[in-house]
């Protein structure tokens, strides 16, 4: 079976990733192996100027491998736009649930998350597979809305919907 | 068919990756997909401290990708030091040749960087499937001696002993 995908999508500056934090030491604490893709149109910056993996890849190496007994990284051209699920498949094992970051146009399951100051509107709908809302606000909508520190209420709904068929490997 | 892996040896600040960035420079230029891993024993430092990915990592994801229409990196944790044909296998694609630094205990052939300032003896014999060395001295030896900066040497050989019968993809 496909390892369960679920995007936190919002406006920038909403605070998607540190709402991401939360939920991936929540889901890790309860004994989840969590993996996470995060989308950049315009690129990103990586590596450190002048490390030998730096200095293969801009030689011309279109694929470069660092790796230690503890961790590996991989830096590699890709000539696509890859969608999340193409990434899901080719790149992530041994993961338990997917979350991701970037990349509005998805089909996935997405929590989104709100603040007032920002503007009125949700991006999404439930129809576009919206899962729930984290906000700063009370919203009265037709899914889910969690306070936006909530990391546990939407943890929560993310083990019923997604995991809670699974055995856990390595719970701590 | 596996892809093929020639590994660049040599002791510390032997000049390995200055040789390698000029193989891959060579064998790109002659239209070849390279692939680089290197093998850290002592670990690596690859993401920028607040970077998005790197949140997402320091906060337990055990998998982090990060991608662009061109660029892809991925970061794992792994649970013991695999040996560079496990990495091929498990991370690599699209690619014609593998060149390796580090790890110096590896079956693959192997081109020796050697400075005559440094120590005496090779760290390599030909039993060790040393292919040739990269010197900065004339050494008397069984195997084919080219100097340090011969890149376009030690490409013909790369290209002759495990490339000759691919064909090229993308000429540039």
């Amino acid at each position: 079976m496909d390892i369960p995908i679920v995007s936190i999508v919002g406006k920038s500056d909403s605070g998607k990733t540190t709402l991401l934090e939360k939920i991936i030491s929540e889901l890790v604490k309860r004994g989840w192996r969590v993996a996470t893709i995060k989308h950049n149109l315009h690129g990103f910056d990586i590596d450190h100027e002048g490390k030998d993996s730096w200095r293969h890849k801009k030689a011309g190496a279109s694929t470069t491998v660092v790796y230690s007994p503890r961790q590996l990284a991989l830096i590699q051209d890709i000539d696509k736009d890859y969608t999340f699920a193409d990434i899901r498949d080719n790149y992530i094992r041994n993961t338990d649930i997917i979350l991701t970051e970037g990349y509005k146009d998805n089909p996935f399951p997405k929590i989104e998350v709100f603040r007032k100051e920002m503007r009125r509107d949700l991006l999404f709908k439930k129809k576009d597979n919206l899962l729930a809302v984290a906000a700063d606000t009370k919203l009265n909508i037709d899914v889910p809305c969690f306070d936006i520190n909530d990391a546990k209420g939407i943890a929560d709904l993310i083990e019923n919907q997604f995991l809670k068929n699974k055995p856990k490997e390595n719970p701590v």
